[in-house]
C-alpha cells in the first residue's frame, strides 16, 4: 500500500537527524561508561541503563517509515549508522536494505554479521534477493537459496542473467493476470481472494488460453464497467509491452511519455514473465541522470557519504590519474616552445586563457551531445546538422571573446600583433573544442563506453594541448 | 488512459525520422516546383500534388502518438519542425504543446500566427494552460481567458501564483473525491457517474463534512471489499499529503521514498486543493537533474537543439564570459612571476598541470556536493565531518599524484628541488581545491542561487588561480 504515515515532507530528515542524534549520544555515553567500568560492579547497572536507551531507540525506529530509516542511514556517519541498523528488527532492517543506495548498501552488509545477514535476508523474496543479489557474499547468498522453491530459484536465476541497464534487471515477478473469457465479476472475485494486490498494480494482465498476453484490464475498468462484462470485452488491446532485453533507458523514455504506472514484460513469443513498475523506473531515472553527472566530474561510481577515505580517493583517482598524464602531454608541447616563451615571457600568462575558455566551450558541447545521447534525440540523421550548428556558435561565441581577450592582450603589453594572435587562436581553438566536445561521447558511444564517462577529463585534455600548441605555435610563426 | 498503441520502444525515433524525412522530401520537392512555376499553368496540377502528399503526411501523423510526435518534432532542425507542426489537428497539437520541451515549446508557439494558436489553446483545459503559461504571448492568454468559466479563471490565477519550483505549479486540479460516510457501493456508482477518471488516478480522495480531506481511498480498496463497507472504514487515513508552497524536490523525494502514483494536495487549514502525480513528479526529476548536468557546464537553460545559432550562443556565452574574466586573473598572477619563469622557464610548462589536476579534484567534490544538497543528505550536523574527509581524500590524492609529478619534472628536467616544489604544490593545491570544492556550492545555496549554476566555472577559475600562485609562488621562494 503506498498510504503511510503523516508526513509533511521539508525538514523531516533534519528533524529525524536532530531526535536520532540525542539519542545516540546518550547511548554512547552510556558505552563509554560500561567500557570504562568494565571490570567494576557498576556492570549490571550501567547494562541496564544501556538497555533502557536501547529500549527508547528501538520503539522510536520503529515508528518511523523505512525509507525514511534508509535516509537516515545515508546522512550517519560509519559508527553511528551501525548504531542504528543493529537496532533495526529484521523485517524493517530487509526493507532499509532495499531502499539505501548500493555504496551504503555495500557498507551495511559489510558491517553484518553471516548469521544477522541471513535472518535479514529471510525476511526478502526472490524478487528483492535479485535486485540486491551483487551485493551478498556468495556462500550467505546460497545458504539463503537453500529455502527457496524451485519457481523462486528459477526465477532469481533467469533474473540474474540480465545485464543491470535491461528491463529484465528491473522487472518484478509479482503480478496479478486475468483470462480473457472471464466477466469482471469473475476477476473481481479473483482479486478478492488475492486480498492484497502488488505495489503499482493499476492493472491486471489478459492471458489467452495458451497464456500468451492480449491486454491489460485497468482496475478503473473493472470498477466502470458492469460486473456481467467479459473481460476480453473491456480490456485494452493496444498495450506498451516490453522485452526483457529492452533498455532500461529505454523503457523509462516510455513511461514518460506513455505515463504509465505499470507495464507487462514479455518474452519473444509473447508470453508474459514479468511486470516493470513506475518506482524501479523513477529510482532508474534518477540514479542515471545523477550517475551522468558524477561521471562527467571523472568519479567513477557513486559514493557513500561516508566511505572510508581511502576508498573515495581510489575511486577519484583513477580520473585524475588519467587526467595527469594528459596535462604531461600539455606541458611537453608547451616544452617544445620554451624558446618563443623566453623572447615573450607574456605567452605563459595569456596561454592558461585560450586553454581554460577553450576547454569550457568544447565541455558546453559535450554536456548537450550527452544529454541528446540520453533523451534518443540524436539521430543519424540530424547529427551533420547539430555539428554545423555547434560550429556555428563556436565562431561566434570564439569571435567575440577572442576580440576581448585580444584587446585585453593589446591593451595590457602594448602588442597589436600578441592581440591579434590571441585573438585568432581563440577562434581557431573554439572551433576545435566544438569538433572535439561533439566527437569525444559519440564516439565513446560508438565504440560501446558510456558516453558521459571521461569524456569531460578527455575533452580538456584534448583541448588544453591544442590550445598551447596552436596558440604557441602562431606566436613563434608570426611574432619571433 | 494509460495503454496506447502497440510500442517496442527501441529505435521507435530513429524509424518514425525515416518515414517522416521522406514525406517530407517529396513535399518539399513539390513546393519548390510550386515556387518556380508560380505562373504558369501547371500551378493548379502542382497544387494538386502537394495536397496529395500533405493528405498522406497527415494521416500518418493522425496514426502517431503526440508523445512520439512531440519526440520528432524535437529531432527535427527548424523547416522542417515547421512542416509537421502545421499538419497537426488542434487536438493533437494541443497534446503535443504540452509535451514539448520548454524551448522547444517557445519556438512552436513564436511560429504559429495567433489564430490558429487560439484554436490549439482552446483544446486544451485551465490546467494544462497554467502549466504552459509563461510560454503564451499575454494578449493570447487574455483572449483565451475570455472562454474560462469563473471557477476555471480562480484556478489559473491561483495555479500563476506558485514559483516553478512549487507543488502547487505542478498540481492538477482534475480529482475525484468521496464522501467519508458513503459506501462502497456508493463510491463505485459515482465513479460510473464520471465514466472517465483523470490520469493516475489510483485513488479517491474523502472528504469529510467539512470538505477536509481526512484518508484516501484506493481503487484497490474498492475491489476488495464488500459494497456494503463503508468508505470511512476501509479508507487509509494515514496519508502523505502536500502543502502548495511545498517544495518540488521534496515532494519529489516523498513520491520515490513513499511510492507514490498520485497525493493530495491541502492547504493550511486541511482543504483539499489539488493532486499532484507521478508523470509530473518523473518530469520534474529529470528535468532536474539533467538542469543540475547542463548548468554545471556553465550553460544558462535547456537548449532546442535546433534553437538558431545566435539563441544558442548567448545561452552560452554569459559563463564564457564570466570563465573569460577569472582566466584574466589567472593570467594577471602568473603575469606577477614573469621574472621567475624567464630564470626557470620550465615552470611555464609545468604550471598548467597542477592547475588542471587540481581543478579537476576540486570538480568532483563539488558535484558531490550538489548531489548531496539535491537529495538533502548534506545536513548542519554532518557538514564538518564531509570536509574533514574531502580534505583526507584530496591528502591522500594530492600526495600519490604529487609524487608521480614530482618524480617527473625530476627526471624530464634533472632538477631535484623542482620536483619536490611542484609535489609539495601538488598537495596544497588539493586541500585547497577540496575547501573550495566543498564550499562554493554551499556558499551559493546559502545567498540563495542555485549551487549547480556555474560552481564549476567559480571553481576552476579560483583553483587555477590559486595553483598558479602557490607553484610559481613556492619556486620563486625555493628555486631562485
Amino acid at each position: 500500500m503506498t498510504e503511510t504515515k503523516e508526513k509533511k515532507p521539508s525538514d523531516s530528515l533534519d528533524h529525524n537527524l536532530a531526535q536520532i542524534k540525542e539519542l545516540l549520544d546518550k547511548q554512547r555515553l552510556v558505552e563509554n561508561l560500561v567500557h570504562q567500568q568494565h571490570q567494576t560492579h557498576g556492570d549490571i547497572v550501567e547494562s541496564l541503563l544501556h538497555r533502557q536507551h536501547s529500549v527508547e531507540l528501538r520503539s522510536r525506529l520503529k515508528k518511523m517509515h523505512f525509507a525514511d530509516i534508509a535516509d537516515l542511514l545515508e546522512a550517519l556517519p560509519l559508527d553511528d549508522r551501525q548504531l542504528i541498523w543493529q537496532h533495526l528488527s529484521d523485517a524493517k532492517a530487509a526493507d532499509v536494505l532495499l531502499e539505501v543506495s548500493d555504496p551504503v548498501r555495500e557498507n551495511l552488509i559489510k558491517s553484518t554479521e553471516e548469521k544477522a545477514l541471513l535472518a535479514i535476508l529471510h525476511c526478502l523474496d526472490a524478487d528483492d534477493i535479485a535486485y540486491i543479489t551483487e551485493d551478498i557474499p556468495q556462500d550467505i547468498l546460497t545458504e539463503r537459496l537453500k529455502s527457496f522453491t524451485i519457481t523462486e530459484k528459477d526465477w532469481l536465476q533467469s533474473a540474474m542473467t540480465y545485464p543491470e541497464d535491461t528491463v529484465g534487471y528491473l522487472m518484478s515477478k509479482e503480478m496479478v493476470t486475468v483470462r480473457e473469457h472471464h466477466t469482471l465479476e469473475q476477476a473481481q472475485f479473483h482479486l478478492r481472494q488475492i486480498k492484497e494486490l502488488p505495489i503499482h498494480n493499476d492493472k491486471l494482465f489478459v492471458l489467452d488460453k495458451r497464456g500468451l498476453l492480449t491486454g491489460v484490464l485497468s482496475l478503473q475498468a473493472i470498477l466502470l464497467h458492469e460486473p456481467e462484462a467479459r473481460v476480453v470485452d473491456v480490456m485494452a488491446r493496444d498495450v506498451v509491452r516490453f522485452q526483457a532485453l529492452d533498455k532500461a533507458n529505454e523503457a523509462a523514455n516510455a513511461f514518460e511519455r506513455y505515463d504509465l504506472v505499470s507495464a507487462p514484460v514479455v518474452n519473444e513469443r509473447g508470453k508474459l514473465i514479468g511486470r516493470l513498475t513506475v518506482d524501479l523506473v523513477m529510482e532508474f531515472i534518477r540514479e542515471d541522470t545523477s550517475e551522468d553527472v558524477i561521471n562527467l566530474a571523472g568519479i567513477q561510481e557513486e559514493e557513500d557519504l561516508f566511505s572510508p577515505v581511502v576508498h573515495s580517493a581510489k575511486n577519484r583517482g583513477v580520473w585524475l590519474f588519467i587526467n595527469l598524464l594528459t596535462a604531461f602531454v600539455s606541458a611537453s608541447i608547451i616544452g617544445l616552445f620554451e624558446n618563443t616563451i623566453l623572447q615573450i615571457v607574456a605567452l605563459a600568462a595569456l596561454m592558461p586563457i585560450v586553454g581554460s575558455v577553450g576547454g569550457n566551450t568544447g565541455n558546453q558541447t559535450t554536456v548537450l551531445i550527452i544529454r541528446g545521447i540520453a533523451l534518443g534525440t540524436i539521430t543519424a540523421d540530424n547529427r551533420w546538422r547539430l555539428l554545423k550548428k555547434e560550429l556555428g556558435i563556436s565562431l561566434l561565441n570564439g569571435t567575440v571573446l577572442g576580440l576581448m581577450v585580444g584587446i585585453f592582450a593589446y591593451a595590457f603589453y602594448q602588442n597589436v600583433e600578441l592581440g591579434v594572435v590571441i585573438a585568432v587562436s581563440m577562434v581557431l581553438t573554439f572551433m576545435f573544442a566544438a569538433t572535439l566536445g561533439f566527437s569525444v561521447p559519440l564516439l565513446l558511444k560508438k565504440v560501446g563506453r558510456d558516453p558521459a564517462l571521461g569524456s569531460s577529463v578527455l575533452l580538456t585534455a584534448l583541448t588544453d594541448s591544442l590550445a598551447f600548441f596552436i596558440f604557441l605555435g602562431m606566436a613563434t610563426v608570426f611574432l619571433l
